[in-house]
């Protein structure tokens, strides 16, 4: 007996070509595996409440039906698909929404055998909002045997679940094997938690475990499949990341397990967002650096994500503003190491009264490189009428905050005017430590229709650079890695005249983010009390910037984007250490 | 007996305030009711997960009971305040949150009394997210007498919740009163609707009811307070909405309760989202039209949530980009009449090649009306300039789309440039009807720090325009409100070329935004397939403008902002009629 795992690929609602899909699994015996939801795609969000999202669903339901039923009856194969089953009430309003596993027989219709029990509502998961909680087991008989059903979330258990659906199901064991069909977002570390997991469940199961995952980027949101078979500490088969695949494993045989306790890692909060340090116990603490896997990993999901936005939006052109400076020759690399044949990308340089001539050189070093067109649209003209035209018509003094931001605000401006000539999707080019302090101008170097470095640390920006130059060849000039970051918008600017150095600054962040530190945790990991002030006040003072961001695509488990929900206003003196 | 029902105003976990408000309450013998988490502020969001916060808090808490175990014993004193209750784990890392009624007694420490059980979870309520919902019905003592407690959604009912507290309460009977301490979010039908619903409940429970709301504008959430007693269908007293209050009433006696059968009713997804049509039921339907209580309620709800953000934000002024049209008249006008005493607003009209004379004209007479500064800022050498640059660097055209988009973004930028002079807050002049099209342009004419009219559909503007110059005489030119609407950015612009007219436009997208109307339904409404058809398009097209927007005063049930989540890369295709 064969098992199936196919990591599907598809835009949410594209009912025909998952149709296709399904269609082409048929009369291949087995058992196939298609992920959580896979007949509508994930996450739906408030989709999942519209009336012609409903109605269009319950048709291809429906069309489903029609086609299997008229398929010649099979013994040896059967398909278990992720979906949703609605209860409607009196005019069609939903009641009741459940996420499901249907089975698919060869001549028979789609049969609901299992709910998703336990409901991910925590960060980016909003599923209680939508989903109602299936009671029991998943249980599920073919050929004379039994199997356990989980759906994603069902496999972990915590401490703020209250409900652990997998002990539950191996109370009701023992099982030929279990199956697991995802729709779990990628971060850096979850591959690696998921097999640890499912190990550890084949274990406690004593039976193999097999885990599809589906592969799609939605917005900000990555799937990156993975999908996997084990049988306890031997890995049966790993399905490729970011790619649509269909792996097909042999039904394992019950093996020894070697003893498991009580140990079942435990996915509390601190594990879900745990910091993630150096390993270096020295002070002041810095962030862990990614190791060459770890950067090809990240390079990849930036450019998957970057595509399917582009291509589920419609976008054959890119269009990326050079500054001559890191974060802007990074971002300009992946996009160009993204690209699909037809597919192009452009770079605009738009000099400004404090760019240095340094800074065309290595933008045009950079693109020459790269085999990029550039332009250059110099903005001191535009600058200066501005300045003329508001000290001709207002008293007020346009030094300082104003005279730096019309800068940012003009080159933002340009940009989008080319990409309204060209159709070009503009890339926003801003970090994670810029926009966690808010190091930037709203509706300046901000836009963009989605930020491929926004889920990035300066730091980390810094490492994947140093990793694309040694793995590809020197891309990326040196002069642009090793000159001070500048936003060059007066004269001898530089980052840190005004922010504490990068590593710290880095490390302080993701203390407040993602390990919630307060003020006196953050000097016991060796901080000086006036930067950690520093840093939250400009935290907390930057959320409306955040809010009007766009899309981030997402690489870690606590990013800014749709999971980083902030009042803009509230009194923030809490986090001030109390007398 | 008295109740205080303290319908308080405190800015997001600004604890010294709220320990103020709560001290100033003492001695005053009787029963005090603060609203649902009168100690932190709501909604939290995040803010509840951040360790900051949850030392602070638990600091405050400890303060308060050191604070009133000093006062002396008092019998005929006692304070209900809603509150969050934190089980921690080991490393103060939250396990349980709970939304909790305190009980303060002089002389003694809190106490918690009740957990709220009836989370909300839909549209902008995200509190499974959060807490923990309580199991036990609400039953106090005080005074060898029983009393009824609910928190906020507990007394409603429906079928998408699965639960009913307040039967289940009424069940624990009987009460010498009940009372529901809330955060109830304001929308234009919601204080009738709280009130019916606790004259039912008050009949179903035999005695009488009291219910007290918080007061405040949280981003685009507003709270009005409104809170009331009623008896049966005895109304006890109502508190004034958008001001803090404390109203205090006897505790009535039981009185003859009409009987009450099954019709209590039913808060359901039909109820809390139904399109507002006019009950005149003639093809094509049109939206109902507020008489002049409920204009005279929106504009009080949009002057104090503006003053809202900007007071929590520290602005002392506002700028408001003026031209000539009706929906930035109507916003200058509120903001104007919403002034306090050291505040001030500034208008700019920013004339471009396709401005008309006579929306200067109309701009400078309703400046003159209303008192307020008027600077023209021409964009017109501006956009000739960069015109000319485009045209000397690419060869791709600079018509159309891409010449119009200069423009507005040019009025955004000027508009931000005078804001960072000023230290102004930008309002946003976009209407509901634009935002729902996206017949806007990003970090264009969408730019702003807060939408005042993005809930109000640009039928209701002219509504509201029309109501304050019947209330307050003629305040905005007859001029504006007739002069066909054009967003001037090429020769003979009118929005009717490229939209349904606006009062079958707004029915359309009323009906597909709360109602959830499909396109079959809209036909049977009177619409014709032609604009069905367009507005569809144009409203799934337009889901990325909407994303990066600002945030929106929410003045009615369904409105875009943080309760309204839907992806932006999908298949859309479904919303046709099927075959």
């Amino acid at each position: 007996m064969q098992i199936h795992l196919h990591q599907t690929h598809h835009t949410l609602a594209d009912f025909s070509t998952i149709f296709q899909t399904l269609k082409s699994s048929i009369k291949r015996p087995g058992i196939h595996l298609y992920p959580e939801l896979f007949l509508t795609g994930y996450p739906l969000a408030d989709l999942c409440l519209s009336a012609p999202f409903i109605q269009r669903y319950h048709l291809f339901l429906e069309e489903i039906n029609a086609w299997a039923s008229t398929l010649p009856e099979q013994d040896d194969y059967v398909c278990l698909l992720g979906g949703l089953s609605y209860d409607l009430g009196p005019e069609g309003v939903p009641v009741d929404i459940r996420n499901v596993v249907y089975e698919l027989k060869a001549g028979s219709s789609l049969r609901e055998i299992y709910t998703k029990r336990l409901l991910p509502n925590y960060d980016i998961f909003d599923e209680q909002k939508y989903f109602t909680a299936g009671q029991t087991p998943g249980i599920w008989e073919f050929g004379g045997e039994r199997f356990g059903l989980l759906i994603c979330e069902d496999m972990w258990a915590s401490s703020f679940h209250h409900l652990d659906p997998a002990r539950e199901l191996a109370k009701a064991g023992p099982f030929r094997a279990v199956f697991n069909l995802s729709a779990s977002p990628f971060d850096i570390y979850k591959a690696q938690k998921r097999r640890d997991r499912a190990r550890a469940l084949s274990t406690l199961f004593k039976a193999p475990f097999y885990y599809v995952n589906r592969v799609g980027g939605e917005d900000e949101i990555l799937f990156d499949g993975s999908s996997f078979g084990v049988n306890g500490f031997e890995t049966l088969g790993v399905a490729p990341r970011f790619a649509e695949h269909t792996l097909s494993l042999p039904l394992a045989l019950a093996t020894q397990y070697l003893p498991v306790g009580d140990d079942l890692e435990e996915n509390t909060w601190e594990s879900l967002f745990a910091a993630q340090f150096s390993a270096d116990k020295s002070l002041p603490r810095r962030l862990r650096v990614w190791d060459n896997d770890e950067c090809e990993m990240i390079t990849e999901a930036l450019k998957f994500g970057l595509q399917e936005y582009a291509q589920k939006s419609g976008f054959k052109k890119f269009l990326v503003a050079l500054s001559g400076g890191l974060d802007s020759s990074l971002v300009l690399t992946i996009v160009k190491m993204s690209l699909l044949p037809g597919q192009e990308v452009e770079a605009i340089y738009m000099p400004g009264n404090y760019s240095s001539p340094i800074s065309w050189d290595l933008s045009s070093k950079l693109c020459l490189k790269l085999g990029v067109r550039l332009n250059s649209l110099p903005i001191k003209f535009l600058h200066s009428t501005i300045k003329m035209n508001f000290q001709g018509t207002f008293t007020e003094s346009f030094e300082g905050l104003t005279d730096e931001n019309v800068q940012s605000r003009l080159r933002g401006l340009l940009l989008y005017t080319r990409s309204n000539q060209t159709g070009a999707m503009v890339v926003n080019t801003s970090n994670k430590s810029e926009i966690a302090v808010g190091y930037s101008t709203q509706y300046g170097d901000s836009v963009g229709a989605i930020s491929l470095l926004g889920d990035v640390y300066k730091t980390e920006a810094y490492r994947l650079a140093e990793w694309i130059n040694h793995k590809f060849g020197a891309v990326i000039p040196d002069g642009i890695i090793q000159r001070p970051p500048s936003a060059e918008l007066r004269a001898d600017q530089k980052d840190q005249d005004s922010l504490p150095p990068y590593e710290r600054l880095d490390a302080i962040l993701e203390g407040i983010l993602s390990f919630r530190y307060t003020y006196k945790d953050l000097l016991t990991q060796g901080f000086s009390e006036e930067e950690v002030k520093k840093v939250f006040e400009l935290y907390y003072k930057s959320e409306y910037k955040r809010r009007q961001f766009c899309p981030i695509i997402k690489i870690k488990s606590k990013s800014f984007g749709f999971g980083y929900r902030v009042p803009l206003t509230k009194n923030t003196g809490f986090y001030r250490p109390q007398p």
